[in-house]
């Protein structure tokens, strides 16, 4: 089968590999019809990734259709349309039971991490029963990518950790998928001012679109007093860090309001300055993690219904074929006016 | 009167004032019979409180006996025996509203630092409805000096805000008063195991009496190594820092266990590094807060049936015309193996 491989940092190539084949009784091997690529995946090609070894298969998006089943699988069939999580969850160790299961002691995020990944024509997916989401008619499997990864995170490690509430002032710094998807799942929680703000003023435009009430471009004048002038001074009760460098932690800190929380969702390289002299008596809450993937089921729900839709995220698609043009414009996103970019593997 | 006045930074003095008079409807003035000395007070003697002006008498410890009250205070009787909390709360502003007294629009910790404090022979206490708590007969009066700051300090900024829980692992950085009742407020949530550190053996033999698993001496040997080793390498469920220094902080992040909670009570003056690059994806949860004192209703009611009791943290007691050699124990608290300093200022 075709799949892309990580050869080191910088290095990616299009090989041929064998088809995976079960092998634990609680694999599936799933035929992959749609994956995406993650910032995460960047963050690999940077080398930031040290557990991603030379000649691993790269990818922990997808929708597929079930080809093999292990014996231990319950609640799916061959032929099943099905989403891919990002964490593979065996369910029953400790970490799982507790809803942890991004530190499932068999699993968490391992595919294009530890094991072979989704940019392949076919994946081996362990722990299926709890990794594994059957897909309804009502869901385009194209736009379903976008819940491997992108909406649970923006979900469960920005929405929920930074407490969205009704009402509430909400603040999101960065406008990439995670950045608006966090955008729209904030809205579900109806708070009464989102503001956010990234150096790109087409994604800024996007931001409006995607139901931001406020947004502001960091790159020109002082985003702190820009911010701060829009709550009177109050700071935000929700703060969520969609970028991952110290400046955009350091400007969370100055504009977060007393009693408020701040969600970190940004994937760090370099340690950053917590000014707990000035934070400390200001009864602040700070959330950092890893996407659980409990949130799953629901978002499947409100993408059923309706209530939410991933489509317009998703900017680029490109055929397999075209998946190293799809990696360099993934890389030049901010310019190229891409969001989400979507590789079609196969037909349903 | 008699008071103890800040006069600059490392000069306090013992000079006679004007018995405080009601000022608003809302006051009660308090016949003060015992009160203490917080840590907070000597980082103002330090000159790190820039809100405490020369001449402000300090204290926000104390216990007394209503002398007098505002037309619209309700609930409190002149002659009543009564807890003053370090926090005087007006109770209706938005802050009070949502629980967040200690940023009480009108009022917040004021005693001692913004107007005139507790040690002193009277004291106006503002907002006193909210602020003033009745004491039954069964509570030693003295004792209770320490429910106006050190235990809803601990418990809520410490115990709650580190998610104490059955069967949680906890570890206590700093074995001083608030440190030492952060250990007791825990030990009422049942977890399995509770690691107290300090510098101090006496300090440590102290923290065993009052309850502690086992106790680390972080002056000797790898703070660390020891405490990773006390849980095979899994890190705490709850860390409580109890100090307020860089060196302490990082030792809560190198402790920390997926899925865990690092409840800050420290007074910060400086920044501390935050290891996001190895934190991002460990699903914790930092709390920085000052107290609201909420559960001071709480507290009163288990020192009432006596499952708490504040008695042994009281290590040294002065007499009010000695309020000078007081602070001079307290600046050596360590070495005098003293906990909690009580000046006697009245007789009941």
């Amino acid at each position: 089968m075709k799949a892309l491989v990580y050869n080191g940092p910088q290095t990616i190539a299009f090989e041929q590999r064998p088809k995976p084949i079960i092998q634990e009784s609680t694999d599936a091997v799933v035929r992959v019809l749609h994956t995406s690529i993650c910032g995460t995946d960047l963050h690999i090609l940077k080398g930031d990734v040290p557990t991603v070894a030379k000649g691993r298969i790269l990818g922990h998006e997808g929708v597929g259709v079930i080809d093999s089943l292990g014996s231990a699988v319950s609640g799916l069939q061959k032929g099943d349309k099905v989403l891919i999580s990002c964490v593979s969850a065996c369910g029953v160790c400790g970490p799982c039971r507790k809803g942890l299961c991004s530190h499932c002691s068999y699993g968490g995020w391992i595919l294009g991490n530890t094991i072979d990944g989704l940019q392949a024509e076919y994946a081996r997916i362990p722990h299926a029963t709890s990794s594994l989401y059957g897909l309804s008619d009502k869901i385009d499997l194209r736009t379903a990518v976008v819940l491997s990864d992108a909406f649970p995170t923006a979900l469960e490690c920005g929405t929920l950790s930074a407490h969205v509430q009704p009402g509430n002032t909400v603040v999101i710094i960065g406008a990439g998928p995670v950045g608006m998807a966090a955008l729209m799942t904030a809205r579900m929680y109806s708070p009464s001012l989102v503001v956010v703000v990234d150096t790109n003023d087409a994604r800024l435009e996007a931001a409006k679109v995607f139901g931001a009430h406020e947004t502001i471009n960091s790159a020109r004048g002082d985003p702190k007093k820009a911010l701060m002038e829009l709550v009177n001074g109050q700071g935000y009760d929700s703060v969520i860090e969609a970028v991952g460098i110290p400046a955009t932690f350091e400007l969370c800190q100055e504009i977060i309001a007393v009693g408020g929380s701040i969600a970190n969702l940004g994937v760090h390289g370099r340690p950053v300055e917590l000014h707990l002299e000035k934070l400390w008596d200001r009864n602040i809450n700070i959330r950092a993690s890893l996407v659980d993937a409990t949130t799953t089921p629901m978002l499947l729900r409100l993408f059923d219904t309706g209530q939410l839709d991933g489509k317009p995220l998703i900017t680029h698609v490109f055929p397999f074929d075209d998946v190293l043009k799809a990696y360099e414009t993934c890389k030049a996103a901010a310019q190229e006016k891409a969001m989400k970019i979507v590789i079609d593997i196969a037909e349903n």
